[in-house]
Formats: C-alpha cells, structure tokens, sequence
C-alpha cells in the first residue's frame, strides 16, 4: 500500500523534483500547501505558469525578464559602452541592488565547466561577441564568480576579446568587506594578499 | 527600478511564503521553475493545484486523503479496535512505513499549545471522541510528539478518555535505537531512564 494517496504523492514527488529539497522537506511543503486557503494555493500555481509563460530572455543581454528588452537595457540613461558579463540574472540583481553600476550586462546563463561537460558554446558567449561586434563598446568588466569555473570564463572570455582591442577588466577578489579575517578561507586570504594596492603616503 | 521582472518578482514572492524557504532559496528556485521545460513546470503546477482539490479528510480517521475514506480506514483487514492518535499525517505515514502496526489511526492535526493559543477544540479531538462513544474500541494509542505540546496533548486525552473505560497507552520515549549516547539530550536521557524495564532472568 501507498503510503500516501495518490495527489499527495504525486505533489510530494514534484515537489522533491527542485533544487534543495528533499523528500522531508517534500512531505512539509505539500501538506503545507494543501492546508493554505483555496485563493493562495491558487495565486502559487498562478505564478508558476505565468513565470514560465511570460519570462523571456533579454534580445540585448539574455537576462531573464518579461519584455522583449530588459529594463537596464531599454534605460537610456544607462552607459551602453560598459557591459559587465554575469553567470545569472541573480547576480546581475545584485549588482543592481547596489545601485552604483551605470553600465548594462550580459548574462551567460552559466560558466564553463570541463568537469561538467559545460563548453563555451553552451553558455551565451556567442551573443556577447556579436554585441561588442555590432555596438561601440568601451569596456567588458569580467563579474563571473571567483569559483573555478567563473575563473576558467573569465580567462577565456578575456583571451577572446582582447583581440578587439576593447578593454577588459576583473572584478577584484578579496576578504568580504566587514568580514572577519578568522572566517574567511585560505584561498581568498592569498588573493587578497597577491591584489593588495599602495595606500599612499596619507 | 524594480530588482526583478513582475513575473519573476512574482514567483519569488509566492515561494518565499513557503515554510523554511528563505528569499535566497526562493530566487533559486524561481530560476530553476523558469528554466525548466514547459512540461515539467505544468506538471509541478497541476500537482499543487489537483492535491488541494482532489485531498480531503477521511471520514473516520482524519487523515488526509484522496476519497471519502482512506486506504488505511477502508481496509477490513486492519484491526479497528485500536487506534493510534497521532498529530498529522506525516506522524501515520512514518508509523505505516514500519509495516509493524495493523491498527488504524485518528490524526488530530496538530496539537495543544497554549502558548500558541491552540485549545482542545482547534484540533481533531472531538471527532476522535465520538469514534470512541460510537465504536468499539479496545485501545487508544497515544503517539503525538514527545515535545511539551505532545505531551500536554497526551496528558489531556488520557484523562478525557479514562473514565469511558477504554485502555490508554503512551508511546515509549527514550534513546533512539542505534544512536550514540553522546548525542542524545538531557532529557531523553533522564526519559530512558525513568522508562527502563527489566531484563529478565536470562
């Protein structure tokens, strides 16, 4: 016999389906779900189906977004000359959250990754070579993640550009601002030493 | 300018409502959901959608479950003498997926906490009282948590059901089996020790 009926098991196998879930969290979140009123199990499914739907990827930078351009791209007053390459619309949104960066993006949707069988031509690396083709830009700002894959990308990504003369720069890797030396890994200890800068003579 | 398009906005929104998804988790699942196939996202949707529509309580046992009965319920091979009262679902299926236990169950769906303003009657404990006065029962098993709202539950049940003249026992609770000493708390510790039995004469 089934443990569980036929509808709560089959949501509960759905549900183990995603990222970070497992099977117990799979039972909590089902009965959680059956439990809510009618209306916000509702709104739920709604807002799955509508993401899926109405989600598209930016013509411009390929961020996920609900137009045929992204809001950064369809802004004018951006600086269409600086283009900081991300893994994910994730990470764009963080460097969005700290309002301070001007420019626009472009998401690869990933990083290359040998070990994972991930290649250059299955992250959107293509369509950033034809934007700096076809526009007038002054800079690509390499904002991959400081894993070993987002360095792999950076690396590649930066031998694949310099030819065009355009300029192409890293962001910095180092101890967290507000971090605690203690809690911060040997690996990024060393970069912060190796990227250390002159404070002048004050 | 808002992080996120509405409809992913949206969807992060209505998964961080979930319990134990943070708004960190709700963003990876979001873009998970977005870039799964078109297929598998409807799969997901329906199965929240036909769950709270398609699972009710039983009729008897109020566990949760596709038909007016469930399977435990309906089976006349089970001993319905005894019932096992526990305080969801989730608690039947970990009894059920032992194989050990032939009677049936009464889910209370939840359990007494005054601290959270949860009384006798905003759980299943009425409907447990007339299966009492209604059927013929030979024993009442009380398996609800053995925390303190558990235990207050087990408390008030057992002085509720005594003077009917029905068997009332309490699960035991002690060292899990096959755990370190070490790692189990003061508590239980002390619990297993109250509760221990005699050994016998070998």
């Amino acid at each position: 016999m089934e443990i569980y009926s036929s509808h709560i098991g089959r949501l509960i196998e759905q549900l183990s389906r995603l990222p970070g879930i497992g099977p117990k969290s799979a039972q909590r979140l089902a009965f959680f779900i059956i439990r809510l009123p009618k209306e916000q199990v509702e709104s739920l499914a709604g807002a799955i189906l509508d993401a899926k739907e109405n989600v598209h990827y930016c013509r411009e930078c390929c961020t996920l977004t609900d137009g045929d351009l992204c809001p950064v791209c369809a802004d004018t007053r951006r600086d269409h000359s600086t283009i900081m390459v991300v893994e994910d619309t994730r990470d764009m949104a963080a460097y969005e959250k700290t309002g301070k960066y001007d420019g626009v993006y472009h998401v690869l949707h990933g990083a290359i990754s040998p070990m994972n069988g991930v290649g250059p031509e299955d992250i959107r690396m293509k369509e950033l070579m034809t934007r700096l083709a076809k526009e007038d830009i002054k800079e690509v700002i390499l904002a991959t993640n400081s894993s070993l894959e987002g360095e792999t990308t950076a690396m590649y990504l930066a031998r694949l550009i310099r030819p065009t003369g355009i300029r192409v720069t890293r962001i910095a890797s180092g101890v967290p601002v507000g971090g605690d030396l203690d809690n911060v890994d040997e690996v990024t200890l060393l970069r912060a030493l190796e990227g250390r800068t002159d404070m002048g003579h004050g």
